[in-house]
């Protein structure tokens, strides 16, 4: 998916929620989004918002001195741990554990420090429950799910990745099944690292992490190389959660995005509206 | 009221937004968000918000081959002239209908297309006739208009000028006062110009126009010139209305702006929250 006009606010409203995040003042801001511009003025715009983002937060890391979403993914974890028993009762006595685990794991997506600056998980999950998915490929998941034995999974946040991990959970309880699970392989806004990984998964067993690259060298491959259009081939069924992903993953195909949309450009691409829960097969 | 780094996103979503009420295509619109980075990164920061606007307005203007609010202002006077007679009834059956007719031109000021795309006016005066002010002058206003006999009234948008007419008839009925009404002298946004003051106030009698600048030669005085402060200074209560208007004449003392808190930029200049329905008198 390309970047749209839309976009270019965006990051610019980045630059200045990730540096209030770490208490930077408005003239270290200023030159930041004057880094910024100047390096969006320099490059084409024909690119997916996560390409042109990379850059855009290599920038504000370099003025946050390291990494300002570090102290706001511990808390996000931490806030998703303390209602994952709950969590994992509804799974556990529903009718189709698997869908509401899948319902669960979308819900988790509205913890997002790119679009937003704060969010309402447990609203969220009530939510997410009684509604219907806007665009509902659920059958050809629970198809393949139960012929697969390589899955490969696609994370996308902090906080988050505490309900992908009850997704993955569920599917190692009812099935023999391999687990590839991805993370980012360098701080990314507020997307799952190795360490949130290690933080919430590591009671987990059965299930290998890899990381794709956060736009630095030495973070993982790229997630439009050649070698992850390998990892998907090679795995049975392909989960990827959020935006982000998808404006970079949509462009392969054999792809199951789930994802809350939050903002009018995904929306668009998926012919969709802002706010609608998504779980498509592409 | 000097900008702040919050602003420069804001502006290069207005860039997105006005000429996509143009149906100009995203080329286009890529290109216009060029030229405002391009003029942004030229100038200094240190200016109010519509010191900035008046060029990024200019901007979109030669993008959209003229003023790309057009057809949005009128369809605003329309949706508030049809409420009109219904708020002029709630004025005339009220307790104290000064009060109330200050009330209902403040929540006339939620018609901006600065900061929204779209807007809820009968819920906004719903909920602006229920609450509270957040910040209440509303005693000193009363005050000085039991012995004003000359008032200047800056206005702010159209659609919302319909609420300022209400006012401003209210104040003509209470006593016998001359009122000099201010636009701006050409677009910008969805300010309320000449023609909008002839759309909506041609039927009230002594009520003098004036024009102040959009930031293009002729058409008025710049509201931070000298000649504005003389007149604020031969007027014997001077309200102000709005954003855009606080961002420039509250550098002025002596005046009671009336406003719908929009933006977390003017809400910290005001010790006040967005959402918040103000009458300052500074």
């Amino acid at each position: 998916m390309r970047m749209k006009p839309d976009c270019i606010p965006c990051f610019l409203r980045q630059v200045v929620n990730a540096l209030r995040l770490s208490s930077i003042d408005d003239s270290e801001i200023e030159r930041a989004q004057r880094e910024v511009m100047t390096y969006l003025l320099s490059s084409e715009w024909d690119l997916s918002p996560p390409e042109i983002d990379y850059v855009v937060q290599r920038i504000i890391r370099s003025y946050a001195g390291g990494d300002p979403y570090r102290e706001v993914k511990r808390r996000s974890n931490d806030e998703a741990l303390s209602i994952y028993g709950e969590c994992k009762r509804i799974v556990e006595s529903s009718e189709d554990p698997l869908r509401t685990a899948v319902k669960l794991a979308i819900a988790g997506n509205v913890i997002d420090f790119g679009p937003y600056t704060s969010y309402d998980l447990k609203g969220t999950i009530d939510r997410v429950l009684k509604s219907d998915l806007s665009i509902d490929h659920y059958p050809l998941l629970k198809e393949k799910f139960q012929k697969a034995s390589r899955i490969l999974y696609f994370s996308d946040n902090a906080g988050e990745i505490v309900l992908d991990k009850l997704l993955v959970e569920t599917m190692l309880s009812l099935r023999e099944v391999k687990i590839t699970f991805v993370v980012k392989g360098g701080p990314m806004i507020n997307d799952a690292t190795l360490e949130d990984f290690h933080y919430v998964l590591s009671d987990v067993g059965g299930v290998e992490v890899r990381t794709v690259s956060n736009g630095e060298e030495g973070t993982g491959p790229d997630r439009r190389s050649g070698e992850v259009l390998r990892w998907i081939r090679e795995h049975d069924l392909v989960i990827s959660k959020g935006q982000g992903n998808y404006e970079i993953l949509g462009d392969f195909n054999g792809i199951f995005h789930m994802l809350l949309v939050k903002c009018p450009v995904v929306a668009a691409d998926l012919n969709a509206s802002v706010g609608d829960i998504v779980l498509i097969y592409r």
